[in-house]
This record gives C-alpha cells, sequence and structure tokens, in this order.
C-alpha cells in the first residue's frame, strides 16, 4: 500500500528517539501533517467520484491511524472531515475553503461541543446573530460554559474553524447551523481580535493533537460564511428554507453524522488486530514455569491464557468481516439518496436503520476493542506495561473513542428507541435494507416459543444455536423493555423519565445483544463465502465469538424461561473452552493473517519469526 | 496528618506547571525523595517496636501513594522495604547499611525478576559463586534472558542492589539468597566497572521511576555482603543453614512475600475512592438533557449513571473495611511468629492461609480498582479523558499492580490450591486464624443443599441471602474444581497440566469468589460495629456490592442448581436497581466522607462545593 511507503521514507514519520513532552508531540504532528499532506497521496483526490473517494480516504485513515493517531486525528479534523462537511452543507461560494484546505493554505477545526455540552447537541449556546446592516454574523459566547472545548487542531494551529452556532435572525433562533470563522492569521498563526482562544492542556493521550477552547466576543464574521445549503438568510435580511427535497438533508445529516463512527469502527478493527497480534505473538514464545519433566511450556498453552486472549481474536475477525461489509452497504446508501434513488420514505427509513446501527455497533466494538487491550496488555506481564510493547499508548490513544462521536451510553439508547419503533413498523419495509437485519422480529411471538433441550456440545458449537438463541435474546430484550416501559408509564407521565429507567439490563443490554446477533450474522455470511479449509477455522472462531458473547447474557436466558436447566450454562462455558483449545494451532498464523505490515509492530514485544525483539536490548551495550 | 503538611509546604512536591518528558519526572522524582526523606516525618523511626514502625509505614505510604504514587514506590524500593529485607534476612554485620540508606547515604533497588522470568522464581539464572580463595561471591549473568530487569531505581539513581541469585558454593547450588551488591559510587552515581546497567526506556506510567536493567560480568562482592538469616558459608567456604527455627524463617518468608501485597491492597484502597469521588461529584454537577418540561437533570439522576458508579462506591467501602482489618491481623501474626508464640504447625497453618487471602484479595482488589477507574473515566464523558481530571494518571500508575507483586493470575491459583488443600485439614484448625473464614466448609455437604426459592425482593436484600449464596457458590466450586480434577486425571499423569485444565470455570472463579465473599464477610462485621445511623447506609451498601458481585456468578448458580427458577436473576438484578436509586442520595455525602484531603483533588474535576472547577479554566484569560 502506497501510504506505508511514505511512512517508510520520510524520517519524519518515524517515532521519536528521545523521550518528549506534550508540546513537543504537538509541534512534531503539525511537522508530520504538512508532510503527509504534501505526499503525493492525495493528488488525484478532486477528480474522483463520491464512492472512489471515500473509499480511498477511509483506506488512508485507517493505515495511518494504526501507524500513527494523532495523524489522521489531525488529518480528519483540519482537512478530510472539514471539506467532506464543506460539499455536504456549503455551495460553490464554499469551494475557494475546499481548494485552500486541500493546498495546505488553511487549516481547520470542527466546533461543535461546548464546556458545559457535549451529548446534548439542542442546548448549545453559542449564537450567530445575523446584522443585516453590515451583512454580517455576530458570533458570541453567552458565558464560560457556552465556550467551544476539545476542539481538535484549534488549540494551536488551526486558521478556520467549522462553527456550529445557533442562528439567529429577525430576533428568531433558527437552530444550529454551520458557518466558517477565521481564528488565526495563515501566515503568523496569529489569532485575531475578539477571540480568546488556546489549548487546553495535556490530555490520557493523543499528546499529538492541539485540542482547544474557544470564546467569541461578538466576533464578525461575513454572511456568506454561512454553510448555507438547508438554509440561508435572503437579500432582505429573512431567513429561508426550502424542504422540497428533504432526502438530500437527511442524506446529508447522515453523512455528517455517521462516518465519523464508521471510521471509529474501522480504526477499532485495527486497535483490537494490533493488540491480539502483540498479546498472541507474546505468549507463543514466552515461556514460564514447567510440566512434571521440567519442560518450560509457553503460555499460550494454559487453558486461562488462551481463554483471556482467543476470545478477542475471534471478535477482531468477527468485527472485521462486519465493518468491512456494512462501511460499504454505508456508502452505497449515501451514493442512492445522493442520486435520488429512494424516496422520502425510503431515505428517511434507511438514514435511521444507518444510524441506529452504527450507534449500537460502535458501542460494542470500542467497549470490546478497550477490553482487548486492556487484557493483552495484562497477558504480556509486566513486559507488557513497557513502551515499546506499544499497548499503552494503544489504550490511551484509543481510550477517548468511547466517549467521542456520541458517548457509547448515549448511543445505545438510540438504537433502543429505534428497535422499539420498528415492533410497529410496516412489514413491507422489513425487506428494505437495514431493516433487513432485524426481519425476525415479525415472528417474535414464535421465536420466544423456543427452549433449549439441549445435553452435547454439538447443541451449542452449531450456527444455528447460536442465531437462534440470539433471536429470542433480543426478542425477550424487546419485550422486556417495553413491559418495563408499560409498568413505569403507570407510576411516571414523564416519557423521559420512562426512557431512562427503563435502561440497565433492558435497553442497553438489547442495543448491546442485537449488535453482537448483527455482528455475528454479517460474519457467519462471511464465512459461506469462503473457500472450506479457511470457512473450517473462521466457523470456529464464529462459535468461540458466539459462546462467548452469549455466556454474558446467560442470566437473562434463564430469566427469560429459555431453559431452566443447568446444562445450557454447563455446556456454553464447556464450547469455549473447547473451542479456545482447538483453535490454539491456528491463532498463531492467524494472528500473522491479521497482523498490519511488519515495519509497524518493529517495536513490539512479538515478532512474527517467534523470536523475542524487545526493543530495548539496544539499551543493553 | 503530618505527611501532608509536608506536601504542601515543600514547593518541591507541587504537580509541575508545565509539561514534562519522562527524564525530567525521573530527576523530579529523585529531588523529592530527597525532600521527604529529611522531612522529619522518619526521625524517631527506628524507636518504635515492629508493630507501631509498620503501621506507622504503612500509613505514610498510603498517604504519599495517594498523592504522589512515583515517590511512594521510589521511597519503598529505595529505602522502606530494602532496609525491612535487611531486618528480616541480615544479620548484625549488615545494620551499617540500615543506616545509610534511612541516612540517605546510599540508595537500593530489590533485583529479582529478570528478563526471561519473573513469576517462575525458581528459575532465575543469576548466580554467586563463592570464591574461598579470596573470600568473595561472583556474581555473574548468564546470557541475556537473565539480565535483572524492570528493577525500580536501578535505571539511573540506586548505589546498592538487593540481589537475588542462586548461591553456589563448592559446585552446589543451594538456591535463591539475598546479597547487596554495590552498584555505582555513591559520590557520582558512575556505575563500576564489569557491569553493564542502563535505563530499560519508557513505560505505560510511573515515568518517575528509573526502572533499569544490569548484567554481571563476574563482579566481585566481599562473602559478608551475603544476608545469611537463614544461610551462610562458614570459615573453611562450606555453606551451612540451621534448620533449628523454622518458624522464624517462615515468618520472614510471610512478612517478605505478603507486606508487598498488603500494601497493594491499602493502596488500592485510596485509588478507588478517588476514582468514585471524581466521578461521583461531576455526575452531581453536570446536566445533560433534561425531562419533559426542560428541566436538565445532573447525570446522577440517571438509573445508567447510577449503576455503572454506585457498584464501585460500595465496593470501595467493602474493600477498606476489609482491608483495614485484615491488615492490623497481618501485622498480629507475624509478630506473633516473631515472638516464638505459635509452634511449628501452626506458623506453618498460618502463612500459608495468609498468602491465600492475600493472594486472591490483592488480585480482586486490583482488578476491581482498575475497572472503577475506567468506569469512572468514561463516566465523566470526554471531560474524563484531560489530565486536570486525573484518571488517566491514576489508570496508568494503577496499572502495573495487576501484574507485579504477582501476576494476578498465578496468584488466584495459589489461593485455589490452599482452599483445595484445606478441605482435607483437621478440623480443629478451622478454628484458627485464618482458616476461621473458611470455617463453614466443613459443612459443605449441608450447604450444598441450600437452594433459592425466593420471590420477593426482601429475600435477597439481606444479610443471610448474601452470606448463604457464597457459601453455596465457594462450597460447590471446590466441588466442581475437584470434580473436574478427577476427570483430567483419567485422561493425564501430569500433575501441573491437571490444575492449568482446571482453571477457567472453576479454580480462577474459586479464588475469585472466595475473595469477594471473604470481603463480604468483614464487612458486614464492620457494619455491625456502627451506630446505627451509618450502619444503615453501610448495610445498603453490603447489600449493593453483595448482589452486584453475585450477578456475575449467575450462570453457576443455576449451573449448580442453587435454583431453576427466573425469579433468582430477576430479583437479584432489581435488588441492584432498587439500591442504587435508594442510595442516591446518600451517595455524594458518602463519597465526601472517603475523599482524601481537599488540596490533593484540587485539580480534579469535582470540588466539594459542588461547583465544577476546571483547572484549565485558568488558560481563559
Amino acid at each position: 500500500m502506497r501510504v506505508w511507503s511514505v511512512f517508510q521514507s520520510d524520517p519524519i514519520f518515524s517515532p521519536p528517539k528521545i523521550p518528549m513532552n506534550t508540546e513537543e508531540e504537538k509541534r512534531l504532528t503539525a511537522k508530520q501533517l504538512v508532510n503527509f499532506l504534501f505526499s503525493g497521496l492525495f493528488d488525484g483526490i478532486h477528480d474522483m467520484c463520491y464512492r472512489e473517494k471515500t473509499l480511498y480516504l477511509m483506506a488512508i485513515n485507517e493505515a495511518t491511524e494504526m501507524f500513527n493517531p494523532n495523524l489522521s486525528i489531525k488529518f480528519a479534523l483540519g482537512i478530510s472531515l472539514f471539506s467532506n462537511a464543506l460539499l455536504c452543507l456549503g455551495t460553490e461560494r464554499h469551494l475557494p475553503y475546499y481548494y485552500d484546505v486541500w493546498g495546505g493554505k488553511i487549516l481547520s477545526c470542527l466546533a461543535i461541543t461546548e464546556l458545559a455540552h457535549g451529548s446534548d447537541t439542542k442546548r448549545l449556546k453559542t449564537t450567530a446573530t445575523y446584522d443585516h446592516s453590515t451583512q454580517e454574523f455576530i458570533i458570541n459566547t453567552p458565558g464560560i460554559e457556552a465556550a467551544k472545548c476539545w476542539v481538535g487542531n484549534l488549540g494551536k494551529q488551526c486558521t478556520h474553524a467549522l462553527l456550529f452556532a445557533q442562528l439567529v435572525c429577525s430576533g428568531s433562533c433558527h437552530g444550529l447551523h454551520g458557518f466558517i470563522v477565521p481564528i488565526r492569521d495563515p501566515k503568523t498563526l496569529i489569532p485575531y481580535e475578539n477571540l480568546t482562544v488556546g489549548d487546553i492542556g495535556e490530555k490520557s493521550g493523543l499528546h499529538g493533537i492541539d485540542n482547544g477552547y474557544i470564546m467569541f466576543h461578538n466576533y464578525r464574521i461575513p454572511k456568506k460564511n454561512l454553510l448555507n445549503k438547508t438554509g440561508d438568510v435572503n437579500d432582505d435580511g429573512e431567513y429561508e428554507t426550502e424542504f422540497s427535497d428533504p432526502q438530500r438533508i437527511l442524506g446529508a445529516a447522515l453523512e455528517s453524522l455517521s462516518a465519523g463512527r464508521v471510521a471509529i469502527m474501522q480504526e477499532s478493527c485495527n486497535s483490537i488486530s494490533k493488540a491480539v497480534v502483540i498479546s498472541v505473538r507474546y505468549a507463543a514464545q514466552r515461556c514460564q514455569f514447567s510440566d512434571s519433566n521440567g519442560i518450560e511450556l509457553p503460555i499460550i498453552e494454559y487453558q486461562t491464557h488462551q481463554w483471556r486472549l482467543f476470545p478477542y481474536v475471534a471478535a477482531a475477525y468477527a468485527i472485521k468481516s462486519f465493518v468491512q461489509k456494512f462501511s460499504d452497504q454505508y456508502i452505497s446508501c449515501v451514493v442512492q439518496s445522493q442520486d435520488g434513488q429512494m424516496d422520502v420514505d425510503q431515505t428517511s427509513l434507511m438514514v435511521s436503520g444507518v444510524h441506529a446501527i452504527v450507534c449500537c455497533s460502535k458501542s460494542l466494538i470500542t467497549w470490546t476493542c478497550r477490553d482487548a487491550i486492556q487484557e493483552s496488555r495484562e497477558a504480556c506481564g509486566g513486559h507488557g506495561f513497557h513502551k515499546a510493547a506499544r499497548l499503552g499508548d494503544l489504550r490511551n490513544n484509543f481510550d477517548p473513542r468511547v466517549t467521542f462521536e456520541g458517548d457509547n451510553t448515549v448511543l445505545l439508547q438510540q438504537t433502543m428507541n429505534w428497535l422499539l419503533r420498528c415492533t410497529s413498523v410496516n412489514e413491507d419495509y422489513y425487506s428494505f435494507f437495514p431493516l433487513t437485519c432485524i426481519k425476525y422480529l415479525q415472528n417474535s411471538k414464535q421465536i420466544l416459543g423456543r427452549r433449549f433441550n439441549g445435553n452435547r456440545l454439538e447443541h451449542v458449537i452449531c450456527h444455528s444455536f447460536i442465531s437462534q438463541t440470539y433471536e429470542w435474546l433480543v426478542c425477550w430484550l424487546v419485550k422486556a423493555t417495553c413491559e418495563r416501559i408499560d409498568v413505569l408509564k403507570t407510576q411516571e407521565d414523564d416519557k423521559f423519565k420512562i426512557r431512562n429507567f427503563s435502561q440497565v439490563f433492558r435497553g442497553r443490554t438489547l442495543a448491546l445483544a442485537f449488535a453482537e446477533s448483527n455482528i455475528l450474522m454479517y460474519f457467519w455470511d462471511h464465512c459461506n463465502t469462503c473457500d472450506d479449509e479457511l470457512a473450517f477455522v473462521l466457523k470456529k472462531l464464529y462459535y468461540l465469538y458466539g459462546l462467548w458473547s452469549l455466556y454474558k447474557h446467560i442470566a437473562l436466558l434463564y430469566q427469560g424461561g429459555f431453559s431452566s436447566s443447568s446444562s445450557l450454562s454447563e455446556l456454553i462455558s464447556e464450547g469455549i473452552l473447547v473451542l479456545c483449545s482447538e483453535l490454539k494451532p491456528e491463532v498463531v498464523s492467524l494472528v500473522d493473517a491479521i497482523a498490519p505490515p511488519d515495519f509497524i509492530l518493529d517495536s513490539a514485544l512479538g515478532a512474527s519469526d517467534g523470536k523475542v525483539r524487545y526493543k530495548w536490548h539496544v539499551h543493553v551495550q
């Protein structure tokens, strides 16, 4: 892949040889960004169609994130997401910014979150009030709690912000709109007057990103800086919007809402792979303790170690196959909606469905990845704590993903809402993507009648058990959540409170269980497209990921009456151990197959030749 | 407490105002150590008796660790543990080192772990071969895999190592012994010849500690540097050991093995408290989303948020009450064994029992604390990722505890072994501490006959349900583990392998379930010593921690036939939610009660006055 050669050929991208403080890391990342932008990777980008361009940028993002998450984020915020948003929300008059940002003349940031409000975007308080006398918007921050903050690139380096503020015109507020707001002189990087802007200081990771805050003190920008695709101020100084083409608005919303989360899922695939590659390779060559004959065993031979790591190897495969296919479907949806191939109803159904699936999948995947990284770190023992093991940096740089682009806990509620709404949708719609994923909800009554009567391992280590049990679980959780809501309705009028008190053990679990079942469905389909030899191993990974995920829900399987026999728990747990043991010979070669190019793991603890390459050996002279 | 005023009065202890790299952090910690040692805190230390001195040093360690974990670890490795080990393993001839280290003339490190072996200490390969002709030991490192590594203080600053090496004399190896080995000239800190010594480089946390590696190239030290309490080389050059006083050896072993883990448990109490104090205070004042009347709610009002955090508040209390009482019992045991108040059998029973309880408790507590920190970080949303929230540093500095002083996974096996051995111990011994903790194993048969038939919340929110269910669970897991071992015996001769393949869902879970039940037992006893008003709240925390912990084992409760009714899972989960909701008004005041002094949390996100004090507000001018 061309991006690797860029990183390999320019020493600016090499990991620093001496310890750096966070200020130095920020400067380094800024320099890297310039070389990255002018590396030639993006030369043909403006001639590509939407699909081609998106896939190309996604691939580059994945590769870059794997190598240097600071750089990929800096690039996304400063260039690719900004230029994307311009095309989505702006019109022809904004095209110069598009070319300037790709030409390295300006650098952007996306200013949405405020100090007091992140998830609840409706409460954002920054205003952009139209002054017809000067044809300007006056941007103002009403108080410290409305300071834009956490904005990546804003701390020290951006020249322009894509600002989201409440548009006020003729005394009325028309909701959040996007504006292009100059922040710093592109030549000197000195901030303009009437702004209070700076860096928020040190964080737990992503030290190369200059996250910043800003307060606007009646700061004026030209009227034309409003991104006016969905609404504008006319020559009379009145706000106007045309709803004649709503699917385009919806499509735009889908694009800007979901794209970031899809990217996070793609990045997570690589993060989980990196983590398990490091820990499994280490386990294959690290020996500790000996059997009764005095022969030292590689720690991968230990049951506990297999059980700790192999389910994450399985998860890495399951997630990867889901994300690849789903990303593709997602892009097709955007293209279809942009091309006007869907009617309003279809677009609306598609947008809400894709959003719901992205919400629960992003949550499940980032949490799984978080846990895989920590388990890998611990499975490498003390050595896992060394910087050269890369697991500490991986953890700290990965960590924000569980709360950014939507806090996972908040996102899960969106999926729950969608699933409950879908129970009353027109039957015909179930043949329409992505409602195809929950077609089985139609047969809920029949599914809830299922009972487990197995008594042998092959009754659980099979596709039908896993898929049917998950169908039962999702249907039961839909029913149980609805019942909980009904009970709450007799005690409480406030819909908001009712929803909040039907989350734990109910709506929240429903969203996660649905995400698991959906990923498993995609993974199974993928297994069946592979040749027999590969499918044989992949299916074992499918069973392992399926049983391991189901084991977390056993309480509900008993609680809902899916089984009252001890054999359910016994067989699932036994199945997990048997699969781990059977997979042992495969896993080492599997992790090599999913490993990113060698040089990325150069400094990782384990290496593909099975020998330890402790980077810090070089200190020993 | 006097230690706070030391930290407050000397600016060297203030958190650095500008970003530092890891080299700078190491230098700062070294300077802090000097001021700490000469702060006057340790002036009377040599006149204290063992009990008084140990409690005093433990208290100082706890406070220091809370404030600055780098300093507490540097002090422990460099001074307190070293001087302790000298008294334990050395004799009068080593006293000068004792006074030198307390006098700041020398600084030590504890060199045990080698590159290829940590947990398996029997395989350590560094040798100390006695040369009778010169009355010296020749220390040698046979290969890179035997390089001592990860040794704190060794990287740059220590002058002496307390080295553990295989003592070879007259051609025979007599096992690991402790030696005092000069490493650097105390005046210049230049290493002596025939040593390859250096810093292992950057880590994921504890950046203030200079962890190092060392290889010895036939490096000679005087014979008298052998710590000779348990064995020595006589004037004829022969190795001698006297086993006439074995309980003293055992007592010494107990002291040196368990003391570090007890300290980790004490430190964990503070770490979990810090984490939940930060996240609960934040939740009490952070508002997000509004009810149907448009009133914004503090996020602590949300069911999901309560369920995420309150069990960790309960765990903080449960763990604290266990660790306080158990530490005291532990010190009493050491004193009794040192004073010769126990016979050999009693000492041996006590040593192995205390070791087993420490092993599983250290594992459970550090994992619980790890999870509490991460949940707290996520519960603070994006702001939890800021350095000022302290949760990132807390996570990275706490993290090594799950693998150091015994990898948790390895430690759990020790507890399992002990529990299985105890099933065949003489009945009389059950009245002897710490076997009192598992007295109920005697009634295993009767306990395993218990069944759950409850159908109301009060049947699970009560002491008898929690304690009796845990007794059942521990007894069942003992039985199930033995059965698994018996089955494996029919397939496999190797005892080592049999043990390894009876861990997951069995021995490992047994050790953790026992640790939980034991902590709950201590916590309940503590609740009953408090006045009614306090006990009322503490008991709710007991129920919450109990039910929340039991919920994780529901699969086994069904699998073992403790219940086949859906109400078990239903009532436990409902009980958790009811307790969370009931505890809400209390929790905010509770976290203030466990909060460390205010200035420690100065830069934390939430503050006791209920207002946000984002430290980085100072940037906004």
